[in-house]
């Protein structure tokens, strides 16, 4: 299996669509889409995400995150290109019986997301609908000169993230899969997408993409897109958020599996020549962010990945498939997870324990 | 009751926003959100249409019509502030059981829509839900020194339509109201939004708004927003689409009810200053284009229309919010705009038959 489902509905869809001329990404190549104005000079950032299949699941029964997740995973589309945010216009279809206490709460997350990144809400729309679902779109605008996309990358680079990884996929399984009586506790989940950082990456970084539909599936990505491998030699303790190694642990899970959720974070995962990793110290020193060094970007397409004491190699075309293919039914996808799907031993590591 | 629901409920939606100190128009004075980018030249338009409503009630039963209406209805907010479009980003939720067949009809009426309005996909989204809903955000550029917007209407000016009016509805009556014993004829519906014709009107029209929730309802907005009337002096044979006319006939229904139902076309109503009515005529000649002269802004906040051989007093509030309450009904909708919230006779006309 080299092929990944959601990809080959993405270009499905896309068949026989007119790229415009202005447009500098092709499909799959950006986080955000790239279009250079009819001035010249500007090139702006556009991306939609819709916030459905999360609600129906139950994964946002709080309609304050709800609010919140949909100003943030298109704001963090924006700062996977580098962009600086323009604004934010919401689609919002709304239940007939939507209780008062709930759209308040909604419009809330909205509110307090828009402005926490800096991403006014510019206008909407509003539907009425069978269950609640919300549509954004964001626009940012990105220097012509220095654009940013997940292509890139060469080998040798350096794959960095923005922040700890995992706190997504640990926030899915405390929600979804763990009943009252569970030792897994709930995870609080209130992602900030990472703007600020991003707008340091452009000149700096060769390839970039946000976290959102889970890190393997990112790495897959990258990999894919830039005929790469990844090797992954930070110890998982050291890259994994503490919530989503403590979530691990109390369900016997490896720490790897927080890595292979569909659903991620909003951490960026990003690659930088050698020769611009002091710029990126530079830059990074000056906002006062700590970027991650994972490891660095092989010529072999493939992955591997230190976790406690061996090195592991990671199908991540089958995991980032696994979801879909068990019709999206968490417990069996982590049965797979752990059985079919689960890693293959390549070697011991000296890195430090991390389960 | 003079407050109008749907605005109601967009003031609380968008109630505690901050607005961006960039964006040019306050909530519901313009079709498009008009924002100027961080370079001052540049002025954005960005609009945000779903499409929900329409395909459960039965509207858009055609997946390639409700294909191309997602674009054109986008479209149609940039041709009311003028915009020259840039792209557009779809996104859309699809059934899990959705048809391979369906889902290429629905391409092909995105894909054939964004050719015809020269407004290319430049992305989207897509997700699983339980019935078919569509959402884009479309985006252009307007001159930043001739905005253009629903407000600056003064009593003197004249009125105008880019066309023919009315087919909207008559699309929507003949659609869901009329069974296969009916006299009335499918109405064809593939409208295309006026967006050669809009970036004609910065710096001549005062005010423009599209027809897309039926004209009455644009009469009223633009009433609304000016604290004016509207003195509708052409007769309706001459402004209300002949199909549209036919329909009416055939249902034995006056020809005004063709711009009072929620479902519009997409035409544009326009202001113009005396002034600068031989520029609209130059601009319009230049692109082979006859806008409609409706009539004139009057000081006197009253919409009044000339049907046949009378002058008839419209309560454009009443008719506005009338779909709503009626629980979205077409034939207790048809029943009230008869009945109750039918115009008033307020004079004798010498105007042409037009039922």
């Amino acid at each position: 299996m080299t092929h990944v489902d959601e990809r080959v509905l993405i270009d499905r869809l896309a068949a026989g669509f007119a790229r415009s001329p202005r447009q500098l990404n092709a499909v799959h190549e950006s986080d955000a889409e790239l279009v250079r104005l009819p001035d010249g000079d500007t090139v702006l950032a556009v991306t939609t995400d819709a916030i459905v299949e999360e609600i129906t699941a139950g994964l946002y029964r709080d309609p304050y995150l709800a609010g919140w997740m949909i100003v943030a995973v298109n704001a963090s589309d924006l700062a996977a290109v580098g962009a600086a945010p323009v604004g934010i216009v919401v689609s919002e279809s709304l239940p007939p019986d939507f209780p008062d206490a709930a759209l308040d709460d909604l419009q809330r997350g909205i509110r307090d997301a828009a402005e926490r990144h800096g991403l006014p809400v510019l206008g909407g729309d509003t539907n009425q609908a069978g269950t609640l679902a919300l549509s954004a779109t964001a626009i940012g605008t990105v220097p012509a000169d220095r654009v940013l996309t997940r292509r890139g990358a060469k080998p040798g680079d350096r794959v960095f993230a923005s922040g700890p990884v995992g706190i997504g996929t640990a926030f899915a399984f405390a929600t979804l899969m763990c009943g009252d009586g569970a030792r897994v506790n709930a995870v609080p989940f209130q992602p900030v997408a990472r703007l600020k950082e991003g707008r340091c990456l452009p000149g700096i970084a060769s390839a970039c993409m946000d976290t959102s539909d889970g890190v393997i599936a990112t790495l897959d990505e990258l990999m894919r897109l830039n005929g790469v491998g990844v090797r992954w030699e930070r110890p998982l303790i050291e890259a994994v958020h503490p919530t989503a190694l403590a979530t691990a642990r109390r369900a016997g899970l490896p720490a790897w599996t927080m890595l292979a959720g569909p659903h991620g974070e909003f951490e960026l995962v990003f690659t930088v020549p050698d020769a611009r990793c002091a710029a990126l110290d530079a830059a990074a020193a000056a906002i006062g962010w700590a970027p991650i060094e994972l490891g660095v970007v092989m010529e072999e397409p493939v992955c591997s990945l230190r976790d406690a004491t061996e090195w592991l190699e990671i199908d991540t075309t089958r995991i980032r498939n696994l979801f879909g293919d068990v019709a999206c039914d968490p417990d069996r996808f982590l049965g797979e997870l752990l059985g079919g799907s689960a890693p293959r031993v390549v070697g011991r590591s000296s890195g430090v324990a991390t389960t």
